[in-house]
């Protein structure tokens, strides 16, 4: 069955541009291809491939004689966040995956040059078979996500790159007209600093192609980090009493401002590493629909997990992670333990002895294995170097267990969402960020799963989300309505979103106004038919015509 | 005699709106006020003084209904590069110097929330009075120039918070209609994050507002540095041959990759030295327009000066300045002569000591007294301290004696013009630059002024500048004709510049027609009347009417 929302002939000049197999019309494949693990999706009347920009061009074009929108996405493996689907039902999607070719490497100047559809791995890949001396920075999801895709997004990192959007510079954008925009000033076709300049000459523009649908990225310059010459990796677990924890926060913030911490770690509440180690103790709930306290503590235990875990890298001279290291010590020793354990990764006896004596440690301290088991993919994170052992937290509450390999939480319908508000990086912001979100998740009568994210010295994310059953229309509406009641709640409190689900993308500039009519006039501007993602983080949607 | 070409209900609703003191139409304070130092001026048909944002909303509402273009500067202390004139005859001026409050300043998050009339000295000074543990940066300009219209310019500074635009973070913006924006998501008015976390919800839209004129920022946040444990500095002077030239930008590129120079250093040549250290030796140039290759050294020689020179503050913990001071030994030891003096800035009695010797080293080593006396200033703009000793540079040539204070070089009618092409970071690139060049200098008969500016690792700014007699047309042509053909042979060899003077900032875009007609769309969608500074940064002028 292939779908007859489209006009037959809009369907084969698609096919006539892109070729048949990257045009999809039957139902059974479009059903599979818009899941998600949010509980929101609609269903699109075709997905395209493309696989050049030229083929973008082509695809702009025609959805624009036929009046058709379409919803870009690199690979669309933002799981938790909205994953394929559009804000509306219908239309056309448009999955760059195929877009995946590495143009350049600069290996003097240290940046890549990629399409949407490279992913976190074959980045790293390419650098590692090539010898190369640069990282690049990877995030916590999937290594099957889209470089691009998770940037343009605002995603984060964990090293010193952690911020990807900040290091993206010199795009290749199809405008809705169908031209192609080269970003970085120009000479267009001859801009020798396009990828190493970022703010070219006149306005920098790269910015109104993040988080939008002024156009559609095909290519983009990337910054790499240079790898460092010594590497190390701090453990922390939070052993302190509670009302310690906003000078706690002071502190970290301290070393972020000097320097000593560079990377950019998550702090996992003890929830949020027990998604990591376990399967949900379902047994333990005693017909409530969340753990109580003394379930929950006990369940710790067991695992000997801390409130409040973070890893995170060192990087520098001998001497800078000699500083590091001293400073880290000074300033956290006094809320926890610390344990610095970048040795476990060297390939050498000295790594094999030191992985021996950390198992031994953990066993020692009272740890389940599923820590050590955890170490080096958590310390190669760190490094740029992506796993799937985390992202399998996605399976943690509705399976069994977690699979090993071909991880599709979306596809195989785990129901999850995440909601990152940013707060300023002080006690006060974060200790109340905290205290705002926990009566929610208590309300809603969700588990409460939190990690404060390290954005700069400046913000941090406050990273929450809940598992439910997408299955059970009662879990879903209740994620639904905790995620709002997260959303107005934090919004209330001054502390925004640093990204939307595509659910409630319509709204996301609601709270200003003035913002919310300059995009609207500056979407009327370049896209009058309001052809690309209409609705995407609160420019005007459309109706289905 | 006031100016009779604007309508006199028009300056008397703006005499109403901001006052007598507020609104300048009398021909020679007009004529006064637009003075420059470049070969191009404009003289506007009246100098509006707002003191508030209220006041420039009123002002652009006026301007509207009379159908008058805005011109708006900060201070206008862009010597060289446009100072306060409008890139066509008449209109309204707007100085926001007296808007020139400092809001706030975050000890915590090391931000300031300040207006465009704010200068390095203003906010230098707040700091130091105040105690902050955090530094500003400072350009090398006057301390009297504006830190925001700096940074909407993509000024550079000095130390490792150079890059003046990156610091921005949350905006208040008059729009064309006359309406405040704030950028940075909202929710508005109460947006705790708006100036510790850049990128906001959906696009982000700061970028809109640098070197361009689709609104008027007046307000903005701007991130400050954390005062380093320790602070050091090295001073560099190129004594290799000249073939070594090449390995040594590499070797550089490296030690910033590294991290070993965390500052932004000019390497200034020669005559860029001598400019600061002398007046121009007239009585060398025997007949000709500028100096002999013969006469050059002569004068260098008696100075002391070597072809390259730089200074270069170090910045961290004990640990991390012994780093840096061996790595740049290592480095740079092969190419020249490294001494580090920040001891120098010591007020104790080590200082006083270390500046003595430093004294009788430079005579030893055969440099004038003008080395030493630059000394501290140099270290003092490491440190964010702002001066005006090097800006004197401006009365070089046009002058017997440079001034003492008091200093504005447009009103003193000093003739020189700046030019900026960004070149990629590598020894390929940053000689076949200077040899680009170099034979338009000799062919337009200046004397070759060049510094590289370290921008990243990833890119140079060449900064090119020519000094001439302002009252001698034949002399203004040759400075107009000169910056023609640097543009064109840098925009040839896909060399931007990173910004432009008022003269030639209509054809800014003209090298990538997709961006410049992408950004005509935008401006005609937020100001249809091309009201706000038409024809800045490539948009469309206007006919006067």
């Amino acid at each position: 069955m292939v779908t007859k929302l489209l006009p037959a002939n809009l369907i084969e000049k698609l096919q006539a541009q892109l070729g048949q197999d990257s045009v999809v019309t039957e139902v059974s494949r479009l059903e599979v291809t818009s899941r998600t693990c949010i509980p929101y999706r609609e269903v699109p009347d075709a997905v395209v491939y493309p696989t050049s920009a030229e083929q973008v061009q082509a695809v702009v074009r025609i959805a624009r004689e036929f009046d058709v929108p379409i919803w870009p996405v690199s690979t669309g493996k933002n799981w938790g966040y909205g994953e394929k689907t559009a804000c509306y039902p219908g239309g056309i999607t448009m999955i760059l995956e195929r877009m995946n070719r590495i143009w350049q490497v600069d290996e003097e100047l240290g940046y890549a040059v990629i399409e949407p559809g490279v992913s976190y791995k074959q980045l790293n890949d390419y650098l590692k078979e090539h010898g190369s001396s640069f990282w690049a920075d990877t995030a916590g999801t999937t290594q099957y996500a889209s470089v691009l895709g998770n940037a343009l997004d605002k995603g984060r990192g964990l090293t010193p790159y952690a911020d990807h959007f900040g290091c993206l510079c010199g795009m290749d954008v199809v405008l809705p007209d169908g031209r192609l925009l080269e970003t970085g000033g120009g000479p267009q076709g001859n801009n020798q600093i396009r990828h190493t300049y970022k703010w070219g000459v006149g306005p920098y523009l790269d910015g109104l192609f993040a988080q939008s649908n002024l156009g559609i990225v095909v290519k983009t310059g990337i910054w790499l980090m240079p790898a460092p010459e010594c590497f190390d990796f701090a453990a922390f677990e939070y052993t302190a009493s509670e009302e310690k924890f906003g000078a706690f926060i002071d502190d970290l913030r301290k070393l972020v401002f000097q320097g000593a911490l560079r990377a950019r770690p998550h702090l996992a509440n003890d929830f949020a590493m027990m998604c990591i180690f376990s399967q949900y103790p379902h047994d333990l709930l005693s017909g409530a629909r969340f753990l109580s306290e003394e379930a929950a503590a006990a369940w710790r235990k067991q695992y000997g997990v801390a409130r409040w875990t973070f890893g995170c890298g060192l990087y520098g001279s001998p001497e800078e992670i000699k500083f590091q290291k001293r400073a880290i010590k000074q300033a956290l020793g006094r809320y926890g333990l610390i344990r610095f354990v970048g040795m476990a990764i060297q390939e050498n006896w000295r790594g094999q002895v030191f992985r021996k004596l950390a198992q031994l440690g953990n066993k020692l301290l009272g740890k389940a294995d599923a820590f050590y088991e955890a170490m080096i993919p958590a310390i190669n994170l760190f490094r740029g170097i992506p796993t799937d052992f985390f992202v399998r937290q996605a399976y943690f509450k509705s399976y069994n267990e977690k699979p090993v390999g071909d991880i599709d939480p979306a596809r195989d319908q785990c129901g999850f969402i995440w909601i990152g508000p940013v707060v300023p990086f002080t006690s006060k912001h974060a200790t109340q960020a905290l205290d705002l979100a926990k009566p929610i998740f208590k309300q809603h009568e969700f588990d409460f799963f939190v990690e404060l994210i390290v954005e700069s010295a400046r913000s941090l994310i406050l990273l929450a989300g809940v598992f439910y059953d997408r299955n059970d229309p009662d879990e879903a509406d209740r994620a639904r309505a905790w995620y709002q009641d997260m959303h107005d709640a934090f919004l209330r409190h001054g502390y925004p979103t640093y990204r939307a689900t595509t659910m409630k993308m319509a709204d996301a500039l609601d709270q200003n106004p003035v913002a919310k009519d300059m995009l609207a006039s500056l979407k009327q501007a370049l896209d009058p038919q309001n052809l690309i993602a209409p609705g995407r983080y609160g420019t005007p949607t459309r109706e289905r015509r």
